[in-house]
């Protein structure tokens, strides 16, 4: 059986992205599973392993001779997008320059995933700030890959060893997420997330929405009944699907230890109700994803991290598992 | 040195507040830092020590003798509050007959905590329901006694091992909850917790106050400035008093287990924002509090659970924890 090709994103190369890269291609466990490739620059890669005493990309292509030879790849390799002056920028150091390059390795791989050049994409981290100064005004990576890839319907999905959960609204204030809840909005995020989370785990999946009120509303006692009138006819509508499904939970005693263990996946309302928990629980291990794409899109759960950028400091665990989730969603 | 008496309400009869309270009169640890004093039914105790095993109460005080003795008491003690018919109601089904009684013992420790009998009061678990059918409407313990003892201001915050914090606004909906946020609402229970909390630790806390919005904020991104407006405020506030306090914390990152480390106690907006990651982390170990009365209230964190009450199955260690708290707090 052939292993898929993982887009692997570089990155603001200011960043830990680039040696979370390198680690990445020394890696032999994930050989077993997929052929990572790094969209990325080759130059600025040497630089890195030179400085961080990583091990050197063996195997670069460039954008003429992957178009030819991704078809047969068979290891791990770079694809060199050049143009980027890999000698002349400061480590740790974001800047417009970097944010641009960071970006023209997203699109290359949005372009190689449409072109089904690749199973699926995993993306580093990137700058926001950076991004910005480089005129690119994007929230994140995936309003990026919904839009260019044309998706209809989207969410973003964590995945970690304590818990996974879908985001029904994601980067809104506080206000504004009840005028953005819909009974139509939640079951796309509860399909999606059945899919997905079928396909990772190899079975059905038990899923939990939770409410949106303290206690889920307690019988209308407290909020405007939006888990009478909004929440659960998504979950009604789930249920005559054939999904297995429960909720709306009381937020505050959804995350405990015990119920975890009766719950494969979590529909949540809003970005706190799902990332505190998550993170409080698992914040080194969580892998990002959008869901709804023509491929899986993964990413690591953590950002650029300048302070310790280029310094053979960084952790490069969750690149590993945000390839691994990737390959295993691909396949 | 004198040990503080502690009035435990013994909660609903039919849930397992009886259990937890024969399990406190029985254990050694807490004689050492304080006096029990269960303000419950002592009939209704000896039968619940038949039925699970448990060793019945050895003290018991008529309400005269408690009025008498209080002052000089030296050991745990049972004050029988009588009147509850023990023998001819069913454990596990609680009624209005239940939320009557329960609600006395609370009544009745309201008054000892007032008259200085007691330093501080520790709460057994009461039904809502129960008291609902009983004609008595509090939604909970915390506004009993903030009513009951005329407090102008308090809040509820937990203690765990994991983290502390305090709730800003606690039972109301989820849009209920920006009207509520005020400048000096925020900074009363800054106020509150950094006192209740130099007395928990003996030294000066470190205080985090959350943010509203997803990253709080992140610089005016999401939301309509609430960070800025309402938050900002009184965190300047609290420091031109002096208090080590940070904030306004982006609310996803502020419970990982790094930044816990640094943070001794949370000022939480919202209910869920504390609960779920308290609940996530420290599920059986916290304690409730109630800050700003007369005399310190703690509670436990689990509810009647009439399901497993009076089997001989219920765990005292959150009651424990609330009488220990009480005895520190009191001190």
């Amino acid at each position: 059986m052939s292993k898929p090709i993982i887009a692997v994103t570089m990155g603001d190369p200011a960043g830990v992205g680039p040696e979370v890269c390198l680690q990445l291609l020394a890696n032999a466990a994930i050989r077993e599973v997929a052929i990572p490739v790094i969209f990325g620059d080759a130059r600025l890669l040497a630089r890195c392993a030179r400085q961080t005493g990583l091990p050197a990309p063996k195997r670069i292509l460039s954008e003429i001779e992957w178009d030819e030879k991704c078809a047969t790849l068979d290891e791990p390799a770079v694809l060199d997008l050049f143009g980027f002056d890999a000698e002349g920028f400061t480590p740790g150091v974001v800047s417009a320059k970097t944010g641009a390059a960071a970006y023209r390795y997203i699109e290359k791989s949005i372009q190689a995933a449409l072109a089904k050049q690749v199973a699926a994409v995993a993306t580093a981290p990137i700058n926001k700030e950076a991004l910005r100064a480089a005129g690119i005004m994007y929230p994140g990576h995936t309003e990026m890959f919904a839009e260019k890839m044309a998706s209809e319907r989207s969410c973003m999905t964590f995945f970690s060893d304590e818990m996974i959960c879908s985001l029904v609204t994601v980067h809104i204030g506080y206000q504004e997420v009840v005028p953005a809840l819909t009974s139509a909005r939640i079951l796309e995020v509860i399909e999606l997330t059945a899919t997905a989370v079928q396909r990772a785990l190899g079975r059905k999946p038990r899923l939990a929405v939770c409410g949106l009120n303290p206690h889920a509303g307690e019988h209308g006692l407290f909020g405007q009944g939006e888990e009478e009138k909004i929440i659960q006819p998504a979950i009604a509508a789930a249920q005559a699907k054939g999904m297995t499904i429960e909720g709306p939970l009381p937020p505050d005693t959804a995350f405990i230890a015990a119920k975890r263990k009766t719950v494969d996946a979590y529909i949540c309302m809003y970005h706190d109700q799902a990332l505190i928990p998550l993170k409080a629980l698992a914040f080194d291990s969580a892998v990002n994803t959008t869901l709804g794409l023509p491929v899986p899109r993964t990413s690591v759960d953590h950002g650029t991290a300048c302070d310790i950028a280029w310094q053979g400091k960084a952790n490069g665990g969750s690149l590993l598992a945000a390839v691994q989730l990737a390959a295993k969603m691909a396949s």
